[in-house]
C-alpha cells in the first residue's frame, strides 16, 4: 500500500512536471492503473478515448484490448483503436499506433494477422513520422539483402589500397565475445568477430555460439581502458546454420545504427592468386588488418570456401574477407592448424543462401 | 589340361575376333606357346618367320631369341631379327622392334650392348612411327634439362600477375602421397608435394621417401570427392640426393604426359626481397598458392637455399617455388618451427647439379 | 728480477726499433716505471717536461697527476699539464692531451671538472687532428638523435621497392646473441637483434638483456662458417626501460664503426593498411627480410606500438621496422602466440623519448 501511495505521489509530481495533465478521466485511468486496478483503468481509458480528440486514451486502450487486461483480449478491437490513433495524426502517438500495427501484421500477437505487406506500409508510415524505431522495424521485416557489385572503375594507387580499404571497412566489423552463466557469474566463454551486413544485422560464425551464452560488442566512445555499461551492445542470435557455420545476430539497442558493408563479389568471380584483406579480432586484436591472397577455391560437405593466406586465428571467427576493392568474398572461419597461414571464409554465396533459407 | 584347352579355344576367338588368322604356322606357335610348350613355339615361328612378309613371327623369334624362352639366349640373333622387323615398315610390328632395339641399346639387356646414341635413334624412329611410348623412352633417355630464362619483356597489371601465374603453374604442381605397406596393409606414410620438369618426370623432396614406400599422386578426371582406380598415378623414384633433399620421379603410366615448368631463374640472380609464389599442398590442401618475398639467401652444408615468407607447411615439400614471371626459383623443402614464415627451398643450381650427377 | 731486466731489455729493443729515442731523462722515468719505482720515474719525467720541446715527457707528468702516482693526486696540474702538451701541436701527443681533457670535463674523474660543452671542443679538437676516437667520444657525448624525414619524392618499381630497401638497411640490422657465465662456463642465453642508429650506437629489446649477460655481436669478414676473434664485438649497455622494453647499446670497440639508420616516422604519421619490412634474426636467421602491413596501431601499458603483419619470431626483438621508403617504424618487440602473423613494434616517438630521458 506504501509503495502505490509512493507511486501515486511520483505520477502525479510526473504528470505535472511532464505537462501533460488535461483530461481528468485519463488522469484517473492512468491512477487506477498505476494502482494496479486494470478493470478501473480500462473503464476510465475508454471513456476518454470516446472524446475522438484524445488519441493517447484511445492507444491505452488497444493496448489493453491486444494485452488482454481490463477486459477480454481482442486483437480486432486493438486494431480498430489502433487505427483510429493512426490516423489522428496525432505527432506523438500516432507513429506507435501505425508501430503496434506493424507488430500485429508482423505476426507477433498470433499468425491470424500475420501480413508482411500490411506490416511493412504500418512501419513505413510510421517511420514516415521520423519515428527511427520503426525504419529498423522495417527492415528487420525482410531478410538482409547482399549487392553484387562490379568492380569500381578507380583503384587507389599502390600502397595507398589497403590504407583506404582500412579507413572504409573496419567501422563495418565488431569484436563479439559471448558471455555465458558459468558458477563464478556471466563469464566470456569465446571471442570472435561479426560483420555488419545492414544497419542492424551482423553474420557470425555458428561455432563461437554453438555452447550458447549471450553475444556481445563493446563500442568504446573515450579512449579510456576503462569500459562503460553504455559502451556494452547485446546482440540477439536470429538464425544458425551449423553446416556452412554461419549465425545472423541483430542488435538489441533499438537506437543505435551499425557501419556496414553489404556489397558482395560472388564466388564464380574470385580467382585464385587475387588480394585480399581480413578485418576480425585475432587473439581479440579488436579490427585487426592483414593481407594475404586467395590460395585455392574449395568446397567441404557442400560449402564453398576460399583458402587464403590472409593471417587470422582464433578471434577472427566470423570476420570479414574483402577483395582489394573491399567487397566481401567471405566469412573468416578457421585455420588449419599447421605452421603457417592457410585459412578458410565461408563464400559470400553460402551467406545468401543462408539468408534466403 | 583343361585350362590349357579353354585358353587354345579362347585365342582362336580372339585370333578370329581381332582378324588376325593368315598363316597357319604362325598359329600352330602361338598355341605351342600358350600350351606352355616353348621349344615348339619357337620352332613353329622360325618357320613363319622365314617367309620375309610375316613381321609378326620374325618378331616372336626375335623376343624368344632375347629371352632365351625356346632356344638359347642370343641377343646378337635377337637384333638381326629385330632389324628385319623394323625395316619391313609393317604399321604395327616395326615401331615395336624400334623400341625393341633401344632398349637393348639402353642397356637394358646388358651392358656390352650400351649404346645410347643408337639407343636414341631407334626411339626416334619408332616415334616417328606414331608410338607416343618411344617419345616418352627418348625423352627418358637424357636426364631432364632446365631453362635459365631471362624475364620477360611484358608484365602483368598489378594484382593481376598471381592470377596468371596460378593458372600457367598450378598443373605443373602435384599432390604426392607415399603410401607403405603396414601391418593394416599398405597405408599413406608422408604427403608432399612434386613439379613436373618434363612431360615425364618430377623432382620432389627425398625425405618424403626416407622410408621407402610408393609416391601416388590422385588427378581426378570427375569433380566428385570419390577416387577412382584410373585417377591415382603410380610413380618411381629414379634418384635420389639426401644431402640436398632432392628425388627424381618418373610416372609409370607410359600413357600419360604431364603438365611441366622448365625455366628456372639461377641463384645468382635471385635477390632478397623479390616477391614469390609457391605451390604445392600444405597440410595435404592440393594446389594451394601462396606467396611472400625472398627473406634471405644462405648456404646449408654447402647447400644453396632460398629463404621466403611465402607460407609452407609439411606437405609443401617437394613442391615448387616461383619468381612473379613464373620461374622456378627452388624447390620447397622445410620450415623453420617457429612462430611466423621462416621457409626454405632447394635453389634450383642443385637440382641441375643433381640431375647432371 | 729477471722479469724486470727481460722487461728493460725489451724495452731498449722497442724505443731503438720504434725510432723514439732522444732524451735520456724520459728514458729514465720510462724504466723506472716499467721497474715499479713510481717516484723516480715522476721526477725524470718532471725533469724532461721542464724542456718545453719534450711534450711526451709532459704527457707522462699529467698522467701521473690524474691518476696520483709518483706524486700526490691533482687534476688541476694534470690539467695544466695536458694542455701545454694539447697547445704544442705535437702531431702523436697534442691529440692524446686533447683526449685527456675531453675526458676530465666529461666527468671521469669527478663531477668537480664536468664541463659538457668543454669535453665537446677537446673532443673536437682531438678528432679534427685525425684522431678517429675522439669522433666516436664527441658522438657519444650527446643522446642519439632520431631525424624524421618526409617521404622521397622518387618511388621504386613494383617489385624493386623490398629489394632495394633491404640492400640499403640490411647493414644497419645486428644479430645480438647474450653471453652470461653459468656453470659449464660462457654460454649462449639469448639471441635477438639490434638497429644501429649511430655509428656506434645501437637499440635492442630489454628483455633479451633482463637476465644479465654480455651482448655480443658477429660480423664475419669471410664466408667461412668458422668464427674468429676478431669477427666478434662486444656491446656496453648504456642505458635501459623495462616499461618500454627498450635498451641502447654501445660498441665497445673504439675503431670500429656500425652502419645505421636514424631516420624516422613518427607514429601519428603510421596509417594502419601501411606496407611494412621487417630485418631481424628470427628464430637466430641473420638479417632476414620479412614484408607485411600496419594492422592496427594501439597503446599498452602507456606504450604506443605498431601491430602489424610481418612475420617475426623470438631472435626478431630488438630488430627493425621500416616503412616502404627505410624509414624506421618501429623496434620489434615481441608477437601474440597465436597461429598466424600478429606481431608488435615500439613505436619510434617512445624510442626518442627514452633516448631524451
Amino acid at each position: 500500500m506504501d509503495r502505490i501511495s509512493l507511486l501515486l505521489t511520483l505520477c502525479a509530481l510526473l504528470l505535472t512536471g511532464c505537462g501533460l495533465g488535461g483530461d481528468a478521466r485519463y488522469q484517473a485511468g492512468y491512477a487506477a492503473r498505476l494502482a494496479g486496478d486494470d478493470d478501473r483503468a480500462f473503464a476510465h481509458y475508454q471513456e476518454a478515448a470516446r472524446s475522438n480528440d484524445y488519441p493517447e486514451a484511445q492507444y491505452r486502450v488497444a493496448e489493453m484490448f491486444l494485452a488482454g487486461r481490463g477486459t477480454s483480449q481482442d486483437t480486432g478491437q486493438a486494431i480498430s483503436w489502433f487505427r483510429q490513433v493512426a490516423e489522428s495524426r496525432d505527432p506523438v502517438w500516432s507513429p506507435q499506433a501505425h508501430r503496434q500495427l506493424g507488430l500485429i501484421y508482423r505476426g507477433d500477437h498470433g499468425r491470424a494477422y500475420l501480413d508482411r505487406p500490411a506490416a511493412a506500409e504500418q512501419f513505413r508510415l510510421c517511420a514516415e513520422q521520423g519515428e527511427t524505431a520503426c525504419t529498423r522495424l522495417l527492415v528487420l521485416l525482410t531478410p538482409p539483402s547482399l549487392q553484387v557489385s562490379s568492380a569500381s572503375v578507380e583503384a587507389s594507387p599502390p600502397g595507398q589500397a589497403a590504407v583506404d580499404l582500412y579507413a572504409r571497412r573496419a567501422p563495418s566489423v565488431y569484436k563479439i565475445v559471448v558471455y555465458a552463466q558459468l558458477d563464478a557469474g556471466l563469464e566470456p566463454t569465446s571471442v570472435g568477430s561479426a560483420i555488419a551486413i545492414d544497419p542492424y544485422r551482423a553474420i557470425t560464425s555458428y561455432h563461437l555460439l554453438q555452447a550458447g551464452g549471450i553475444p556481445v560488442s563493446i563500442d568504446r566512445r573515450n579512449d579510456n581502458e576503462y569500459v562503460r555499461e553504455a559502451d556494452v551492445q547485446q546482440w540477439q542470435v536470429v538464425k544458425v546454420d551449423p553446416r556452412r557455420d554461419l549465425a545472423l545476430l541483430v542488435l538489441d539497442d533499438p537506437g543505435r545504427q551499425l557501419s556496414f558493408t553489404n556489397t558482395i563479389k560472388p564466388y564464380e568471380r574470385v580467382r585464385v592468386g587475387e588480394k585480399v584483406f581480413a578485418i576480425g579480432a585475432p587473439a581479440g586484436l579488436e579490427k585487426t588488418l592483414t593481407e594475404g591472397i586467395v590460395s585455392a577455391l574449395r568446397t567441404e560437405n557442400g560449402v564453398r570456401l576460399v583458402q587464403t593466406t590472409a593471417p587470422i586465428s582464433y578471434g577472427s571467427s566470423g570476420g570479414a574477407l574483402f577483395d582489394a576493392e573491399g567487397r566481401l568474398l567471405g566469412i573468416t572461419t578457421k585455420g588449419v592448424q599447421a605452421w603457417g597461414n592457410f585459412n578458410f571464409a565461408v563464400a559470400m554465396d553460402e551467406v545468401q543462401a543462408f539468408l534466403a533459407e
